[in-house]
């Protein structure tokens, strides 16, 4: 809200180019909130804000920016610039953003790193961004078990500035196998002369490089941790993944599933991202679903059109087959979909999962079905074929939810079975077929009956 | 994966009844994992797995037990040993667990604590369950300004079984006022005898107890912090929130806003939760629905019936319309509930956010219209009105889009408002929205020009 309100002022106080005064302004608030505000402005101010803050506040405000703003922001920037602001950042904030940059320009930037945050960054360029490796960093404190607890303090004191922060300390061998782990809390209150190998408690779970960050984030929520090493096979510890990182994975991971459930590609903001972008990005869904839906148009009209014009209030039950169907489907789908994500129901259970939802689908479309018949034969007293119709309507629903409840099921854990994102157009594709059965299937009985 | 596997011999080891091998088994386990083992077995079971555990592993499987079975496994515990279990937890766990309890219990449970642990979870009681008060925990380290860095340390020392790990030390006045944070490592690196006031720093951001507990989440994502004091009006600090709180908090309530979306009322799971449960808690809003679709049945047949009769084929476009419309409504209003969600979007914002939607919905129906005009134009060649029919389907359909589109952006954003859960329903509602206006729409349009 603050943010907002002076974001009504500052481009004024931009446009008059007193960096005094712009400095005044910008001091008050938070890297996220300055983001926001790049985010709104003409561009040219975009680089006036960003150059008049210092290289630490900078760093953190482009790793605030949306990534499709940020792109064009760094494309203005020279390579002093970006070296300079990337050397600010922690080792996985910084692999992230030179990951973002043309082949061509991240080379030249790494040549103008420190060789020491060079290696750190190459390393991390190997995992995939979504991976264990792709989310930890490589700050992290090691000590080893023969050091003493003075030892180690020492040994902190002279790397503290590259270490921001630490939630445990890594003990290690000489090959910098991890052995343990031990609090600060420990270290703090143990006799300095103490040696590290005694007060170590053994670890209990570690990620590996190329864990999946979906992986990783269920071990954070199963065992209520805030930071989590990460070791190769051979037992050398590689980095860290703190809380901090699994949040904004969970937020991510959360969001993807409720947009491709919805069949939208990726976060679209409502008033930021340009209406030609939203439109692009929400149409092709939109347009395969609807040529699915002009494929029943074309089955209706080619097989069923007899059928309708000899009963043509057969149509009106349309809307409330497809819809049970469709809204039965989805919710099958939203529970399997988050049951994966959460780690709560596994691939390997396939056939006990379908069974499971089906039989649910039958239950729900026995009820659905008699109360559909039962109101429909209210509806259409006064038609001579109302006992045929309500049949015809009650045999269409009870096969619509038993199909989108398979579907529903059998769907998403065939995409995740094949290494596919199960979500990825779920809700759409769908649609199109509980609609193409629902349709068929009614007025395939519909046309027997009558 | 290894949970399961070892569930497949346990049943037998514990129907044997052999102490010895039970606790073998369990040992080898992580409370979560004991925790989906439990809530596998038959009952009298249970409660032999959790008698056959050390109180301070029992109260860590307790907390991971699904709330429905746990209500079940505590009832058959008696008092004392709920007591125990309790003493073992940390304050926040602790005030969950009793408020779970029946009320009779729930005080006769904490006559048995000890009086600070009463005091501890009475003041937690007072909070909302989804409050900042509702997910912190009472236990965290103040120290005085005045002491020094070694008289610090020595308090820690003595307090340190109480509070299991901490993130940040927090520096009080007499008053109990927030000043100031201090990191471990500051207070492992600096010199015993320097007074803390001289090596805090200020603190940037904390909770209020009555804070929604999703705003909490957002102000973690926000500044990729581990750890938040919560402060009462008066600046006396009343308690801490972690990182770890904070996703289940983000899980908890990203899966809400899914469930929601899909006319789910909770997490259902498809092979523990039991088919009478997951029919009864996901049929109220798919009869909703229906009951909408089925009056969609009665305004067709009453007000329509003479024009389908007079162009049947009139029925093979209402899915497509119907189709279209729910999707971009759904996409709509799945983008609106997350950027809620994530606080990315805000209520104020209103008419913006209005105006921004039905522009996009306008641009796809535009597209989505026209492709339908013209495929549906190629389908019908051989009917004698095909241009009519064309320019109905195409009117139908933008009026669809613009409509969804706006009932999707404007109806989450009024239940906001209103203080209602935007994602309640959205989904369903808004199916039977889309379903009776789309179909009215072009089968009045038809009507007009047929």
């Amino acid at each position: 809200m603050e943010g907002q309100k002076v974001s009504e002022h500052i481009p004024d106080i931009i446009a008059k180019g007193n960096t005094e005064e712009i400095n005044k302004v910008l001091s008050t608030l938070q890297p996220f909130e300055i983001a926001d505000l790049i985010q709104n402005l003409e561009f040219e101010d975009q680089s006036k804000v960003i150059n008049s803050l210092d290289n630490e506040t900078a760093s953190e405000v482009i790793l605030e920016i949306e990534p499709e703003a940020r792109k064009e922001i760094l494309k203005k920037l020279d390579l002093k610039e970006i070296a300079e602001l990337v050397g600010e950042m922690e080792s996985d904030d910084a692999t992230d953003l030179i990951g973002e940059l043309p082949d061509e320009t991240a080379k030249l930037v790494l040549a103008k790193l420190p060789p020491q945050e060079v290696e750190e960054v190459e390393t991390l360029l190997k995992y995939p961004e979504d991976s264990a490796g792709g989310i930890m960093q490589k700050e992290l404190i090691e000590v080893r078990q023969d050091s003493t607890v003075s030892e180690a303090i020492n040994w902190i004191r002279l790397i503290a500035d590259d270490v921001e922060d630490f939630h445990e300390i890594y003990v290690i061998d000489q090959k910098e196998r991890l052995l343990g782990v031990i609090s600060p809390k420990k270290l703090l209150l143990t006799n300095p002369r103490t040696k590290i190998k005694n007060i170590m408690e053994p670890f209990e779970i570690n990620a590996t490089p190329f864990m999946d960050q979906e992986e990783v984030a269920n071990l954070f929520e199963k065992y209520d941790i805030v930071s989590l090493p990460v070791i190769e096979e051979n037992g050398v510890i590689v980095g860290r993944i703190t809380a901090d990182d699994v949040i904004d994975v969970i937020t991510e991971e959360a969001s993807e599933d409720m947009y491709h459930l919805a069949g939208v590609q990726e976060y679209l903001h409502p008033i930021y991202t340009p209406t030609s972008t939203r439109v692009k990005l929400r149409t092709p869904w939109l347009l395969l679903t609807l040529l699915g839906e002009l494929l029943i148009a074309f089955v209706i009209i080619y097989a069923f059109k007899a059928t309708l014009e000899k009963v043509a209030i057969l149509a009106a039950f349309m809307p409330a087959i497809m819809a049970t169907g469709g809204n039965v489907g989805i919710q099958t789908t939203t529970i399997v979909i988050r049951g994966l994500g959460m780690g709560t129901i596994h691939v390997g259970e396939l056939r006990n999962l379908i069974l499971a939802e089906v039989k649910v689908g039958l239950a729900i479309g026995l009820i659905c079905g008699l109360v559909a018949a039962v109101i429909g034969s209210i509806i259409t007293i006064n038609e001579p074929k109302v006992a045929k119709l309500a049949i015809a309507v009650f045999i269409a629903m009870v096969s619509a939810t038993i199909a989108t409840s398979f579907v529903g099921v059998a769907g998403p854990l065939t995409l995740y079975k094949l290494k596919f994102d199960p979500a990825a157009a779920s809700g759409p594709f769908l649609t199109m077929f509980n609609d193409l059965f629902g349709s068929v299937v009614y007025l395939f009985i519909a046309m027997i009956i009558f």
